[in-house]
C-alpha cells in the first residue's frame, strides 16, 4: 500500500501561530468505498479563517482538533472511483483534508470544468473568496453609483474581488493594501480608483481623507485594527460596513484594545454587520453565475500566491499574517 | 418690559462638563411677532445626546454655540398670541431654548392635550425618548417571541420603555442599571424579568451569563464602554445591536480604548446599527400612536425624575453621566 504526507494540528497557538503547530505525518493512502472517490489533491487552500479553528472556542464553523488531520478547500483529480457520478480524471473541489490523497463521499464533492476557468480559480475568484466578496458587497455594502467605498485588506483574496464588484456597481473605490506592488496591482490591473500603502504613508488618515473627499459611504473590512480606527472617523451618514474579516485582531487575543467605535455608529447611523460566506450557501448558485460571467465579460481580474510543493502549505498559511500573499494564496501539491 | 432669565454657553468642555460650561444670564421676555406665540416653559428636558452637541465637530445635528442659548425639547403654555392657530393657555411642545420665556413661530410647535396624558409624558414616554425606544427596538432590534434582549442604560428614559416594548413582542428581558432601586423598579414596575446593578455585581460577565442562559438575541445600547464589553462575548448568531447611544464614552475623547469588537460581530453576525430618532421623522405619528396605545392599555409603566427651578437646569444634566436620574429627566420651571 501507497503512503502519503499529512498535515495535523500538533497543538493550540496563543498569538501568532508557528510552524511548531503543525505536525507532518506519513499515513497509508486510503482506498475508496462503494460511492467514494479517491482523489489526489492539486490545489490546497489556505485562508484567514482558519486561525479562528485553531482555537478551541465557540464559532461559526468547528474547531480544528488537536492531533486531527487540518481541512480546507482542495482542488484534486480523481484517480479511483467507486461512484457512477465521477470518472477516473475528473477534476474536483470539495472541503477536504491537508492530505497528498483523499477519500471522499460522492455527495461532498462537485466537479469544475478546467476549460471554463483555470482550476485554482475554483479556490479563488469563482470559490468561497469571490463568494464572500460577492454577498458581503452586494447584500450588506450595497454601493450605489457615485459612492465611495473603502477596501482594507484590498490586495487579499477577496478585497481585489470585493473591490472590482464595487466598481461594477458605479462606486469611487479605495483600497489598502501593505506594499506598493500590491498598490500598483490595485490600481492598475484590478481598476481601483486609489490606493494607499499603509506600511509607508506616515499619516494614514490624512491619506484617507484625501482619497476620500466626500467621505466613505461603504467600508469593506478585512483586518481591523488601526486601520479601521483611521477610516470611522471617515463614515458617511448611513455608512455600510460589511466585516468580513479583522486579521489584524486573530493573534491577539485579550490584548487587541482600541478606540471605542460605538459614538462613531451612532453619529453617522452606521450598519456594521459581520457575515460569513456559509450564511448566503442557497445564494451560491446565483453569486458563482454572476462573478463567473462578469469574469467573462473582463470585469474581474484575479491575482493569486502560489507556492509549489506539500511541505510549504505552514509557511503559506503563516504568511497570510505578515501580508505576503496578494490576492488568493493557493499551494499546489501536485501537477494538474 | 419684563426680564426673564437665559441659560447660554459659556464654553466648550473637555472631558466631564461642569457648572463653568453654563452662563446664566436676564435677558428681555420678548414680544411675539405676527404667527408667533409667547410660551412660558413649564417642563424643560435634558437628554444625553446634548453632550455631542456641546462639542464643535460635526454631527447629525448642529453644535451649541459658545454665547447662545442652549435649546432642547420644552414643554410650556402659551401666554400671549399672535397666531390664529394657538390660544392663549394653549399647553404646546417645541424645540426651544433653556429660557423662561419663548417666542416661537407656530409652526415649530403644537399643541399637546393635558387630559390625554400628564403634560411632562410629552417629553418622555411619548415624546423623543419613547420614540427613541420605539423605532430602536421594534425597527433594529426585532425581538421575536422567546428570544433575549439585554438593555444597557435600562432605568434611563429610553431603556426603560425599550425593555416593555420588547415584553409586549414576547422576549424575555434583562436590564442593567446602576443602583438597586432602579433594578426593583425594572422588576417591578416595568416587568423585566431580571435586573443587574452592574455597581454592585462583582463580575458583570458572570452575572449576565446567569441572566441569560440562552444568549443574547437583541442588545439595546444605551452606554457603550465596559458594560458592552461583557454582552459581546454572549451574543447569539444574527444577534441585532441597536447603537442607541454611549454615554460612557461621551465625555472621554480620545481616552477612550477597549477590547476590539469585530471579531464578536463576525463570529455571530452581528448586525450593530447606530441610529438616531430624527431619521424616523416620517414614521413618528405611527411610533406616537402605538405608544399611546400601549399606554392606554397598561403595558408601558415610564418614570420621571423632575427637578424643581429655573437654576437646576445644568445640575440635572450634569447628573445623567453619574445616572442619577430614573427615567426621563425633566426639569419644572414654573406651574401648569
Amino acid at each position: 500500500m501507497n503512503t502519503q504526507h499529512q498535515i495535523t494540528l500538533a497543538k493550540r497557538p496563543e498569538g501568532l501561530p508557528g510552524q511548531e503547530h503543525f505536525s507532518f505525518e506519513k499515513t497509508d493512502v486510503p482506498s475508496p468505498q462503494k460511492g467514494e472517490v479517491l482523489i489526489q489533491s492539486i490545489y490546497i487552500s489556505v485562508d484567514p479563517y482558519m486561525r479562528g479553528r485553531m482555537e478551541d472556542t465557540k464559532s461559526y464553523v468547528e474547531p480544528f482538533q488537536v492531533g486531527r488531520v487540518i481541512d480546507g478547500g482542495v482542488v484534486g483529480k480523481v484517480v479511483e472511483s467507486e461512484s457512477d457520478k465521477f470518472s477516473k480524471g475528473d477534476y474536483v473541489i470539495g472541503h477536504l483534508g491537508w492530505k497528498e490523497y483523499s477519500t471522499a463521499r460522492e455527495s461532498i464533492i462537485r466537479k469544475v470544468d478546467k476549460n471554463l476557468a483555470p482550476l485554482s480559480a475554483y479556490l479563488g475568484v469563482l470559490g468561497m473568496p469571490g463568494l464572500t466578496a460577492y454577498f458581503g458587497m452586494t447584500d450588506i455594502g450595497q454601493p450605489e453609483d457615485g459612492e465611495t467605498v473603502v477596501i482594507s485588506g484590498a490586495a487579499g483574496a477577496v478585497g481585489m474581488i470585493a473591490g472590482q464588484i464595487a466598481k461594477v456597481h458605479g462606486a469611487k473605490v479605495i483600497g489598502i493594501a501593505g506594499s506598493d506592488e500590491k498598490v500598483s496591482l490595485l490600481k492598475e490591473d484590478a481598476g481601483f480608483d486609489e490606493a494607499i500603502n499603509y506600511k509607508t504613508t506616515s499619516d494614514i488618515h490624512t491619506a484617507l481623507r484625501e482619497a476620500c473627499p466626500n467621505g466613505v459611504d461603504v467600508y469593506f473590512d478585512n483586518v481591523g485594527g488601526e486601520i479601521s480606527d483611521a477610516v470611522y472617523p471617515l463614515l458617511n451618514d448611513f455608512a455600510r460596513i460589511p466585516q468580513c474579516g479583522a486579521i489584524s485582531s486573530y493573534n491577539k487575543g485579550g490584548d487587541d484594545v482600541g478606540p471605542r467605535i460605538q459614538t462613531y455608529m451612532i453619529k453617522a447611523r452606521v450598519r456594521l454587520q459581520g457575515f460569513i460566506v456559509s450564511d448566503y450557501a442557497d445564494r451560491f448558485d446565483e453569486g458563482a453565475k454572476q462573478l463567473g460571467m462578469w469574469l467573462q465579460e473582463g470585469k474581474l481580474t484575479y491575482k493569486e500566491t502560489i507556492n509549489e510543493g506539500f511541505d510549504k502549505i505552514p509557511d503559506a498559511f503563516l504568511g497570510l499574517f505578515s501580508g505576503e500573499n496578494t490576492g488568493k494564496q493557493l499551494i499546489k501539491v501536485a501537477e494538474e
